[in-house]
């Protein structure tokens, strides 16, 4: 048996736990701009993406902008990148259409069998920074079944502000203690910690590309497993 | 075909219109309350302690008391009844457990395969007054795959507020006109209808007890039905 108190609910990080960004980002971007005779490293241009992704928050969690929902940080992020890439010309609507790359990522292979197991046994939310109508889009898309949608969105603020960890225990009326925090980014896993629920730490060593994501948690967690799989077996589910 | 525009979502009332709050509140009440010697018209129990519904909920909305989710709302209602029955003795455990009887609630018949086909081809989320945990109860009770839970708590305010229906379609991105609102309440209905969303009645002839339910809208709605199964068949799901 877990050394730790089993939960009721199971809080998902989504994107590079669940869903693998990077290749559907470069995906959905080679889509829509090659027609335009784009040519790029698209990887490099989704990391490049991404590498504003804390930055872009981060206005919101300071409190300097108000909060707004993650298309619009992806869109702000975007506008900040193109030049970079020489695409200060792309228009507005392609810009628009560009943000609903991060509406159209697939699940990392295991995640959607692994989640209906663990489903028959817990509650199951994303507690992401991604809002309502993204986190729709990508279940629909991968076959998730969700309890409710949680995070950002009902926080109005982003992780790892205690208050998105927090809000979330609360809206199912259960103690931190009884949530568990999953997710691939030991930040996120030490705030939650922080705040009295348990993790578990899931291992994504290609996020950020080949070799480039964590392999294992840097911080104390309750349970470290290579894949969802891992995490149903070792919880019963 | 039909008349109105065809919607992406359907938002869903859910005491009365998917679930048979009346015979459900008898059942646990008296579950609960007969093996302390007591007897009483669990029926007409069921429908005073709903009987306050309006007044309890009208004190958030009217700002004279904080958004309070509907647990706290049901127990307010619920000691304000108690000395009716002759149950002013109830202590605190008896008091908290009673209340928990609207989260063990049984769908009205035909709920839970319609909703079903209803989501194989759109967003299906309840828009009720009931929060986030008293709606995952209900679901999980009943087999309810919800995309989201909307409504009351998302909004921090109660139906018919139109804040809570337009809270609601922009936590999906959409625009009020695609969504529809789905009831058996002609009131709720009416505040749909004035904030843009499409509208469907349900006839649930008997919520209140036998004959005593609304049987056709009062207002004009889009489309009314005599259960969710003939919504599902209007709406080609």
């Amino acid at each position: 048996m877990p050394s730790f108190s089993v939960p009721h609910a199971l809080f998902f990080d989504v994107f590079g736990t669940l869903v693998d960004w990077r290749s559907g980002v470069a995906r959905e971007a080679e889509r829509q701009l090659s027609p335009m005779g784009i040519k790029l490293d698209w990887g490099s241009f989704a990391e490049a993406w991404r590498g504003q992704y804390e930055t872009g928050m981060e206005e919101v969690r300071a409190g300097r902008l108000p909060y707004a929902n993650l298309d619009i940080i992806h869109r702000r992020n975007l506008d900040r990148i193109l030049a970079r890439f020489g695409l200060e010309h792309l228009d507005e609507a392609a810009r628009e259409d560009l943000t609903l790359a991060w509406h159209r990522l697939d699940a990392w292979p295991e995640v959607s069998a692994a989640l209906t197991r663990l489903r028959a046994k817990f509650l199951v939310a994303p507690v992401s920074n991604g809002h309502t109508a993204l986190q729709v889009a990508l279940a629909r898309r991968n076959g998730f079944c969700w309890d409710t949608i949680l995070g950002a969105d009902a926080a109005r603020d982003y992780k790892p502000k205690p208050q998105v960890y927090l809000a979330s225990a609360e809206a199912l009326a259960l103690a931190p203690r009884a949530c568990m925090m999953v997710a691939a980014h030991s930040y996120d896993l030490a705030a939650a910690a922080q705040c009295g629920l348990t993790t578990a730490h899931v291992a994504r060593p290609d996020e950020n590309g080949p070799g480039r994501g964590e392999n294992a948690p840097s911080v104390p967690v309750d349970i470290a497993v290579a894949n969802l799989t891992e995490l149903a077996d070792a919880l019963g589910a």
